[in-house]
């Protein structure tokens, strides 16, 4: 075997962001605005596949979404009702088209899409035993198992995918896509985030409710941790393969990789980073001028510390919002190459800082 | 002729940036950090011209700084002590790359480039005059009667420069390269900003000294209304050809143009905008749960808003940052769907909104 | 399933050209050379993959070998002692990268590349029982069914392909590379042309010994129809897995598919031609002042006739050597216009035409 | 001055080809078709510029003429019933976009387009001049001259040309366009080709003949040495303004420039091939088993050799058809390469070889 261990490259693909609509004339548009609004948890590649009746119409690259899907001539490509997409976060490792997401197969009950957040535990393992038996992988992904495994079982396309759930083990919030329906699954531990939500008779399924509220759509409810939900012309249903487990919702959604103007777990993510600075006023108070955030991921808990301790807030560090994909590529030095030239210190100012730097 | 007015196109061009280097080994690679710095002030395009000692390489591009001076074997190209820049702001029309400055032409003392800040108002009948008398115009831009008129001018550089500017109205901040020297020039009404700088023995031209800061230089002075100063290798000369005028410094400059941690005609642009919300406060006192602020160039005066009524500030509107060039191109329509999908407001929060959307 | 037949779209691919070389220090600069030499036999795509003792570094494209092969950095890439390419007939449709041969997939006993010439007739019913095996299909071409094949049979490589070649039918030249060997089989009717050649200690596997011409390569012999041999560090290994049939070589290879300077088992194709213009002047002569060839196929075909009826032979028709990609795109219509844009009568010539336009 | 002779780099540019076509609707779509039956006289670069009544489209690129003009896209945008246009030969030193003809201004009375074959011997000193009189240039042609000094002349476009070709001395066939004419001239001597041709009621200006063919156009006359035609909506005129001299045609034309298929001087370029080789096979004869042409411009004068000394003719060497322009870049070492790429020798044939390789 050449690569013992294909996974090595993806150092941190828990941040990704998925989208889901079903039954909407404009799929397609509305998925690239969709994947626009949840770029920040992911913005090396991106890609959308749709189904239009008969074919499954896919457009996947590596940047932006809004290089990737801003011509009209990719979109209009992206016929159909039904349409999900992906977005991934900068790896070490050079990325390779054929790891972006949407992934797609022809199994024998048609075409498969599926869009994954989150890491497998056991893909290594199960990678190795589907090799045996004669599986050829097309991507290093882990996601790429689920589909052999549902190629390779029988009976309805839920009934293959439960039977796959319960081999793989780990965090992942799936938006699967066939010809008839969309589903969504979250894994039993609730690991990573995914919502609901409606705009006219279609379902929307999200990583953040950020998505909804740009084009206009009403957030129904969070799927719950172990929760399958399938929307098809019958409606929705909602199935739960899973014996109820403890939840283990990641913490980072909320410190980091979620935007504040979101709704995640119920909570509003601006709320929950000013109340950690209102906290840290209090466990960890310091005598200041003034308090300046680092831009942009540290301003509610620098609002939150100044509140506070009755401290002004004052705007010391200007973001450069300039920063194109040139400048940022995705290798260690050049990230901290980024950081210097995304922010500059205003003169004059000196500051305790707040907050994460780039975000 | 077929153009009868060329200019039409350039509905406002007053906010470029111009950027100058003279005598440092890194004059290309500092120019085009320095040209990112100055971004906010033109995202339509850019260019550098450097000085090698025996050619004048040059590189101009459609887009951002930093996807046309990101690669290395750009930068690698534009050897040199010497290099000048600009970015130019998106107009209405078709941008052409031969309008891109900074513009360069042989003339009979030998090369010369040139980038221009600002807006001629007798262009339209110069070119007409330059055109009678058998010149042959390659841009739709004012900037190159400024060449026509130095090269049918006698004389050494700087008096061909004289001569010309005395022909020339309206509002120009120029940096100007020649094989011996850097060139800046202010209007007599000083309109536009230029600021002059030092990094070890360079000299620098700036329209803003934000883009001292990226590179480590240091802020010497703004270059005065009406001066001509001049840079080469016996150092600094100024020079006034113009009879002392009442200063028409753009107001635009703090409220919008300038960056915040800019210091313009000697005053933090970022102190100026807090000025203008404790300002307003004062003059226009409402009563407010909290102060929520246009990001980015509504922030300061929010701050100034809130201290001034001793209302809470709120970070109400979140910006996306990853807004790439395809969703904002320069058509009204499209400018207008970018505001939207840069912004968005966070569920339950009822504000009053200072600042400039965008910026 | 959405294609009740994917190879619908691939009108004609019996005219590609195949290429290996094994044990070379510029393995992948040969392979290109030699594609380049059998460009001929298909237009439309190439592709390379070589091996380099630990990966398979590949590339392939739309287009021409000299255009998708012509920059060295894409060459360098191709690292290794080993590598086999493919050339594409132009067929209707959209080509689509993932058919562009050679195909590779990671099968369990490590990496296979595999490049195919001809048409297997059972394709359509061996891939619609695979996938209800649950094998996925990455590509429409009727070669990744051998991969599939392969995937799912045990024992040796070697073993494996001799399994998997008893369930197809059709014609086949087959060049295989693997981490240890490289392969090449004819199918038992020796349809497809495949001819064995060494330089310095290294074999060749080429469609066509004008491949090996170019290279400065030795013919050594044809591989015979149903023999499958192999070239390993331990020299070359000759099996015959098949039952002997009467061989049906397919005439076409000497009228219009093979070059004029390719020896095709063991027959000279210029020669071949040009006793057909003889034959042919002896089976149909006429009465004419002057023998014109459509050039270039028709050539020797016309210097036979002209010599066999003693008329004199002229160049009547001149072919444009300069027509692009873009004139001869693959739609009907275009094709049509390509003969125009290629030949021009010369004005005042009257002929009698022998030969097939644009080759 | 940066650069004493700045046509150094244009090595040998007599060899490029001009078009131009006066009043018909379809002008741009058959300057494209004239320009590729002309590729054979320059495969660098190629451009054209139309007139639609009220702008003068254009485009240029470095390649093939069907790779610049294949797509409809682009010649689409080519509007209007007039259009000039030009190919130029591969020369040493970079391509510029900016040196690809037609070279078009703006001049005084209106837009003037002009395209170039020739070369101008009193180039430097014009320029020169020019440049001390403050006239600018924007590329290194000599072509340019001609257009400086007609901007800076008076009185009518035709007389403004007369006035100007009494300046410049050499070797020029041009062909030009203005808002209301189509201007053809050939220098006093005659050095380089130039044809009038009719399609319809339009007048086409061509440098061979061949290019009235691939559009089904008539040819008319040879335009004479030291003529000036003018086609207008007045019809056609023509003007001598030079004292006659004894023609200078260049022989290379006949031997090596122009297509087998044009009449150039009212001679087949074909027949003066061949009569070479009957006058070779006379002058010089050869004991020989079988005569071999180089492949494509040896083939009418082997044919000829072969008949004139009654030896069989045969085809022994084989050109590949598919050398793209990556393998004949412009250097020569590669051009040396692209000889060894284009033609392989058919084993066992030994030959003595008429003609000059790969024309």
């Amino acid at each position: 075997m050449l690569n013992t261990n294909p996974f090595d490259d993806d150092k941190l693909h828990e941040e990704c962001a998925v989208f889901g609509i079903f039954d909407h004339e404009e799929a397609a548009p509305l998925a690239a605005l969709g994947l626009h609004a949840l770029q920040h948890r992911g913005q090396e590649a991106a890609g959308i596949v749709s189904f239009d009746g008969k074919q499954f119409p896919a457009h996947r690259g590596i940047g932006l979404v809004g290089d990737i899907f801003g011509r009209k001539s990719v979109i209009d490509r992206l016929h159909g009702h039904a349409a999900i997409g992906h977005t991934r976060y900068s790896t070490t490792g050079e990325p390779h088209v054929r790891n972006v997401q949407p992934l797609f197969a022809d199994l024998e009950f048609g075409g498969l899409a599926i869009a994954h957040n989150g890491n497998l535990t056991n893909a290594l393992t199960m990678r190795q035993t589907l090799v045996q038996r004669g599986c050829i992988f097309q991507s290093t992904t882990d996601t790429e198992i689920i589909i052999h495994l549902m190629a390779t079982r029988h009976g309805s396309v839920v009934e293959r995918l439960t039977s796959t759930l319960h081999q793989i083990e780990g965090a992942y919030s799936l938006v699967i896509m066939t010809e008839d329906m969309m589903i969504g699954v979250r894994d039993p531990l609730g690991v990573r985030p995914l919502v609901l939500g409606r705009i006219g008779d279609a379902y929307i399924l999200a990583s953040e409710s950020c998505a909804f509220d740009i084009i206009g759509a009403t957030y129904v409810r969070d799927v719950e941790p172990g929760e399958l939900i399938v929307a098809s012309k019958d409606g929705l249903q909602s199935h739960f393969p899973f014996t109820r487990k403890r939840q283990r919702f990641c913490v980072f959604e909320y410190i980091y990789f979620s935007r504040p103007d979101s709704i995640v777990e119920g909570v509003s993510v601006y709320e929950a980073r000013k109340q950690i600075g209102i906290e840290l006023a209090r466990e960890a108070p310091v005598e200041a001028d003034v308090i300046v955030p680092i831009p942009d991921s540290g301003v509610p808990a620098a609002i939150g510390f100044s509140q506070g301790s009755e401290t002004p807030f004052e705007y010391g560090i200007i973001r450069n919002h300039y920063v194109g994909r040139t400048f940022i590529e995705p290798s260690d030095e050049i990230r901290h190459l980024g950081v210097k030239l995304k922010q500059q210190r205003q003169p004059g100012l000196y500051h305790r800082q707040a907050g994460c730097p780039g975000r």
